[in-house]
């Protein structure tokens, strides 16, 4: 069976994409450094609830399924350790003991990034940070398989805020340019709101160019943010659940509003609240990068998908949470509060996004029924938020 | 008289830039690592004729001219030392002694760049230290103006290279996009030949967020490849000519054919020989740099400039330098070798370069007699010449 190799496999997304792949009867190897953890630690923005270490999830996952995910504990900025996930030679895995090398993947999903654009704006440590870390475990990545394994398909997370939000329909990562009279196909343009969203057009960047000079295939998800905890996996053994982080570093703004309905604050919208974007369920992603693995680019392809479901304004996600709390008795208020942010407030929005509805994703929308079921699982945990860390006063 | 600051004073364009701001009267400080001068020794790559050290130089050109530039030596991807330029707190000046800070600049001209695109292809290692160099000395820059002096001017070279080759006119930095019936201006598209000009197009990237976010004012001088030794300030004293490099990894392909000229070796061009590029004169560069210092952008602007005078196939670069190397006496063939690289050998390129033209720029432009002119200069230095570091192979 295929060798599905996953960077960042302790993160939100990568524990859920290991036993997603795992489940399927596909070879699953995770790496991780632990950064996220460490840096909640640090920072004092905890998690909702305790998550066992990856070797702990990975040994729970064995117990009750008698899958084997295989689990390297190790920095990706260094590319000795990235080689050798192509080579096998002086791997030391973590778990389990005595492991064998899977043999070089057919597949790599590349999550390990710092993937919040607060933290890469507190200053510049975390910016510096955010662009070594990034740019370095892609450029890691993108030479370990052009030297070690040219076949391999890179699946690589991308971000639809790449694009900002531009006056012209968003397409999926191409546009035609007509100019004077002349014609060519490009990456569609690009311009983000943080020095985070900024690093993932470099990495676009990046692997464009190892596609078009090695002939690397390589699919770039560009995705907007993603909500809910349970998945088809997860709900086997309650410490397989991914990772809830409501804090205003990793905490995407549905967590944010589950939180604060919850707790009975008002649910603060940042200033006018008509800033629109794309949302995807963490079930989607999990189809969507399975359907990217099943439909690898022809060499020296770069195959984008803008990996969103549905288009919400920060008012109707306000609008929609207030009601679905209401419905299960919690009564809370909506707050407009002065944007600590940098961005348009009321701006045109319209992004293609029928590329993986092609490949036959069938998308899990956000309704008032989701989003109750989301604030019932978090209501279990209630007792562990810590309301001071959903606004630490991150501004750009 | 106004402070200008020069990130990466040693280079080819960095003693050059800064002799003629302190021609002019400015305040001058020059910051480098000696990084060229090292990576030239260690692979012994060495440039045509020895270069006296930084601080020599400033002390010829103070005894010289009874101007005085303030040297300081260390590395700029430590955010501290980039802090301090603007502080002046634990600034350890190396010329002169008993220095004292000449304050925050009003311009910094940001050379601090790994400039070889054969050098980021030799391998991951190489690559990942122009990613690293490259992004983090600017996003430091940007930092560290953003903090602490937000009215400075930032003059960065970019490069023509970020466009590559495509097949509608380049024009000056940005583009008007019409798509289905609406409109946006755009940083105009770019995608490179190499990990060195990808990296270029990620500063470009990073300073048009810190000027949309920010406010700052950047100047970005997108530059075609330099020719030339000599400029006004450096025919006071033969020891103030600036770094001539002929190898693979740092010399362009004008040092080359006249190298490869007076050693009789037949001019090598790479491919088809139709690859077009625009080129500049460093007297030209210099004009460039003064102009761009004299007109910088509103708070909030990114001013791009094409920095080119005229454009070139390297056919007919090569036919150029065969007849100016035969009017002196050196009889020369020219011949096709397989092009190391990957890149289009036959293509539209029209870019436009006006932006500069306009601000009064009065351009040399690269005839049979200024090629004489350069094949006379190497030729006093004919003796030094190592003809094995002009090809050394490395490909991408």
């Amino acid at each position: 069976m295929s060798h599905v190799l996953i960077l960042g496999g302790d993160g939100y997304l990568g524990w859920p994409t290991a036993m997603h792949f795992s489940a399927r009867g596909y070879k699953v190897t995770v790496v991780d450094n632990y950064f996220r953890r460490h840096i909640c630690d640090k920072l004092d923005v905890g998690m909702l609830y305790p998550i066992p270490t990856l070797v702990e999830r990975a040994r729970i996952w064995h117990k009750q399924t008698g899958y084997e995910i295989q689990v390297i504990i190790g920095d990706l900025i260094d590319p000795e350790l990235m080689r050798s996930l192509f080579t096998g030679q002086n791997l030391n895995y973590q778990w389990p003991v005595n492991a064998k090398f899977a043999g070089s993947p057919e597949t790599v999903v590349h999550y390990a990034e710092q993937p919040s654009a607060p933290y890469s704006l507190m200053n510049y440590k975390t910016a510096n940070f955010t662009l070594s870390n990034n740019l370095l475990v892609t450029n890691n990545l993108m030479f370990a398989v052009k030297d070690l394994s040219p076949d391999t398909h890179i699946i690589k997370l991308g971000t639809m805020g790449e694009y900002g939000t531009p006056n012209i329909d968003i397409e999926e990562g191409w546009i035609d340019i007509k100019h004077k009279g002349r014609e060519d196909r490009f990456l569609f343009p690009r311009q983000a709101g943080s020095i985070y969203h900024t690093s993932k057009i470099m990495d676009t960047d990046l692997m464009w160019f190892g596609c078009r000079t090695w002939g690397l295939k390589v699919t770039d998800l560009m995705q907007g943010p993603v909500y809910g905890m349970e998945t088809s996996e997860s709900i086997i053994d309650d410490r397989l659940k991914t990772i809830f982080n409501y804090d205003e570093l990793f905490g995407t703004v549905i967590n944010r509003f589950i939180v604060q309905a919850i707790v009975g604050h008002p649910l603060t919208v940042y200033g006018k609240g008509e800033q629109i974007r794309g949302y995807i369920n963490i079930r989607d992603t999990l189809q969507c990068v399975h359907a990217a693995e099943k439909n690898p680019p022809k060499s020296g392809e770069l195959n984008i998908y803008n990996q969103i479901m549905e288009t919400f304004t920060v008012n109707q996600l306000a609008a929609l949470i207030q009601e679905a709390a209401h419905n299960i008795g919690h009564n809370v208020e909506i707050e407009k509060v002065k944007n600590p942010r940098i961005e348009k407030e009321e701006h045109y929005y319209n992004p293609n996004y029928q590329g993986l509805i092609n490949l036959g994703i069938t998308p899990h929308y956000l309704t008032i029924d989701s989003v109750q079921k989301m604030i019932e699982t978090v209501f279990k945990y209630r007792e562990y938020i810590d309301t001071n860390v959903i606004r630490i006063g991150i501004q750009w």
